[in-house]
């Protein structure tokens, strides 16, 4: 008879196989080293999650958005979706012979970087226009997981989907598992970042919110399809944000994660509501392992969330010191 | 002994607690006559859950979406969110004298339709912009909720959350049941049918898709809120419909529910995917119970959809044949 009382109380949770009680569990976050940065987050969960806490929080509102770039995957030496834009024109170079005479191509394939960035928004409204539209949704999608699945990072010669981080990875399995939906909220195009977002993240393609591009229903040969139009409709970066939130998730998330100037109002919308909520930002301080960059980088710069983290009661994470491990 | 082995087995669900066998359960559809329209449901949702089936579908990809207005709740006289507008200038007019001589807010207050109608998609636009612009995001709920809460419908004289379709909503719960990830893709605006998607179909914000007005994110005494503004940015209808999905959703549903014109690219994509798919129209031919209209209606109109629901597979519901039940 004991052994089947035994068996019945595991099968219902209250004891694991182990005999130990459930609460003393393996530590979900073992990359995170011990210290005030995990504290803050073990603590914030805890208090959500316990009924009859004050602070506790029904599932359906355990909302967490995580920015992408700089945040769960690396962004050096720029953004990794505008690598795969310069990636595309140096392989469909040869269908555009008129390239090696005009802007911002030429530049791009002459891998002559300062004349890219002197033909600024212009030049990258171009790039955009013949790499990022002109083809269905299908075919844009299967250009980016080729993309994906065999170019290699120029620093650390690697998959760029290898370049996500172990302990953010943690964090979303263990918000998870305490009944949050998490999504994305990224700057970057949301048909890009979905394209890997089920895979490394365990995030479906209906929780990212990201830029948009315009989109056209048409009948291809009785066949409908969507063809992705040269026009940006919503750009899901800084003030946009918020917006983003608003009409993709429609409520308000209350824990976020950020690492850039760019996720500076999503931290703060959050962070706002009534209610217990968290923000946190990702410092990248560690030039050994990753990339140290912050106030004055031109891609994912962080000057007025530095300022503000702390009166804002924002965590700040330093890579190099709570962090033990950096990619998965 | 027995009795242990019997409560273990009703814990793992192989049996319910009535010692039936968990496939003989209670009819799942009970407002919806036996027939081959419901046999059509069943059918579909028997063989896309059946492992080993050549037909079946992981859990992830049963994405499954639903028109709102004349799909999950009535639309006659005509859309409840015009309705709640008409409320809206009635409500606000004191605050407006200018309004007795100005249109369209004259002929609203004067009850002539004929005179509003005149004022075309120059009236609606004003309409918009005086009754769903110009105040925050939580402002615009909050009125919608009061509206909701006190507002009649003039035929039926009960709230117009009574009005939602009891057997639609079986169906809802029936597919979630299967595994089903249910969301509403709806002409009206986003953040109107959010007010009442979770209570009344149990239906979460992040899993409603419908036309967007213009937000924008501001601090008032320091305090961040989102505006909205006069300016429609993207119309969830018709040829939109599949644009909508593919922004919100991010993948290709296997099954569409609808009753208009304004659905029929949103059963078209998805009937035409690859893979097991379903496509239903509910025909309004109820005069008696509800409203009887389709290819005439000035209000979900269903003309193209009649014709070639039959060629192209779609399962066409006869509420008054169909349904045993309208209202829930």
């Amino acid at each position: 008879m004991k052994i089947f009382i035994f068996t019945m109380l595991a099968i219902l949770g209250f004891i694991d196989v182990f005999g130990q009680t459930a609460s003393a569990q393996a530590d979900p976050l073992p990359s995170w080293n011990d210290g005030v940065t995990k504290q803050s987050i073990v603590e914030f969960v805890a208090k959500v999650t316990k009924k009859r806490s004050p602070d506790f929080v029904p599932i359906a509102e355990r909302i967490a958005v995580f920015d992408n770039d700089g945040t769960l995957w690396a962004e050096q030496p720029t953004y990794f979706q505008g690598l795969f834009a310069l990636d595309r024109v140096r392989a469909l170079a040869p269908q555009h012979p008129e390239w090696k005479n005009t802007q911002p191509f030429k530049a791009v394939l002459e891998n002559d970087m300062k004349a890219f960035a002197a033909t600024g928004l212009q030049g990258i409204s171009e790039l955009l226009r013949a790499t990022h539209s002109g083809m269905t949704t299908e075919e844009f999608n299967r250009t980016v997981k080729e993309w994906l699945a065999t170019a290699r990072h120029p620093k650390f010669n690697r998959p760029y989907t290898d370049l996500v981080y172990q302990p953010m990875l943690e964090l979303l399995a263990y918000l998870r598992a305490n009944g949050f939906k998490t999504f994305i909220v990224s700057g970057g195009g949301i048909e890009f970042v979905r394209t890997f977002s089920e895979q490394s993240y365990g995030i479906p393609s209906e929780q990212v919110v990201g830029s948009v591009i315009k989109t056209k229903y048409e009948l291809r040969d009785g066949k409908p399809v969507l063809v992705r139009l040269p026009e940006l409709v919503f750009i899901d970066d800084g003030a946009g944000k918020p917006v983003g939130i608003n009409s993709y998730i429609g409520r308000r998330p209350i824990a976020a994660f950020g690492n850039s100037d760019g996720d500076f109002e999503m931290l703060e919308w959050v962070t706002t509501g009534t209610g217990p909520n968290f923000g946190l930002l990702v410092h990248h301080d560690d030039a050994v392992r990753e990339f140290a960059y912050d106030r004055t980088a031109a891609t994912g710069k962080l000057d007025r969330g530095l300022d503000e983290a702390s009166k804002r009661g924002w965590t700040l994470v330093s890579m190099k010191n709570d962090w033990n491990r950096i990619f998965r």
